[in-house]
């Protein structure tokens, strides 16, 4: 298969594209980083970038930036900035790239954690994972040509909770959180949310 | 208590400004109807409401207006509506209302059963309602002076199925409906999405 992988460059996304790169060609896409440069934020250069990398078979995403601030702090153009970038921006990435992607070819996009289980000060970011994970699940019934699309919402990753200087005993190692993502790319259920914590082998 | 009802006119707005009114006082809020006019997608408009309704101890909004339509048919611009009215919208209500609302005061959204539950078409229905369920789970983290917050998601109402010339027989009376705003206005739960087909006496 050939796979782009949008954020590639991040400590989730090279923990998937040293994953995929054993059986598959990766192309690396980033905002400042990789092959490609793409902005999330930016329909354009989401087509751009699906103009120019030719045939693929599956797309993921582990990219996106979302506002984290407490409901006194995060401004009306905080909350803006997150629905466009981590939520809209991956959300085009399947508007945009169905129309590109191989018959049967899949999407695999990023939430988090926070979506579903919110810590003081993730009201914005909690409110783009769970809206992009309700993208996910309606998307995938109109997606044709066997078109699947799922969405990955990753614990907190052990190597960024040690790069924080914060107690990295609850955290996951990227390379075990890259499996969901192998999952999805490799398996056939669509419109669904996967959990790396709930994977096999937990 | 006194309490603001937001969409007051509509079907479901109607039905718990029914239930509200034999121990309650309430004000109805509307785009178009009600004692005072609100726009949800103007954050000043929702400001302004707040200034001119005086004392208040709760907020029902049952209004927001979002984009139903295909993939192919939604637009850039749908998105962003569906976004800034019934989202944003109704977590600008928690936002703003906040600094006006009583000790122990509440606020109760409307989100729907396409966020869990979606159908064809509704892709920025499923993306707003769910993103909605994750803004009031991170909020109710955040708001002071014992204030709650929670979101009702609505089934298909009956009353509503009727109005379209759709089968009722798996709709939900508004009246029914009705009770899980009330269940959240005098109940002591917060950050919660109460489901009315999974409340007692169902």
């Amino acid at each position: 298969m050939r796979v782009i992988v949008v954020g590639g460059s991040g400590t989730i996304g090279s923990a998937v594209v040293a994953a995929l790169s054993a059986r598959d060609e990766v192309v690396v896409a980033g905002r400042k980083t990789g092959t490609i440069h793409v902005d999330l934020a930016s329909p354009e250069s989401i087509r751009s970038m699906f103009q120019s990398v030719g045939v693929f078979d599956a797309v993921v995403s582990a990219a996106g930036q979302a506002k984290f601030g407490t409901l006194d702090d995060l401004t009306d153009a905080d909350y803006l900035f997150s629905f466009s970038n981590k939520l809209m921006g991956q959300a085009n990435l399947v508007r945009i790239g169905r129309q590109f992607i191989a018959d049967g070819g899949s999407f695999t996009l990023t939430s988090g954690v926070l979506g579903q289980e919110p810590i003081k000060g993730s009201a914005s970011i909690s409110m783009v994972n769970a809206g992009l994970e309700g993208f996910v699940r309606a998307a995938a019934l109109e997606l044709p040509r066997g078109i699947r699309v799922n969405v990955v919402s990753p614990p907190w990753v052990t190597e960024t909770l040690i790069a924080r200087k914060m107690d990295p005993s609850h955290g996951m190692p990227a390379a075990r959180v890259a499996q969901a993502y192998l999952a999805s790319v490799e398996g056939t259920m669509t419109g669904q949310t996967l959990d790396p914590r709930k994977l096999a082998g937990g």
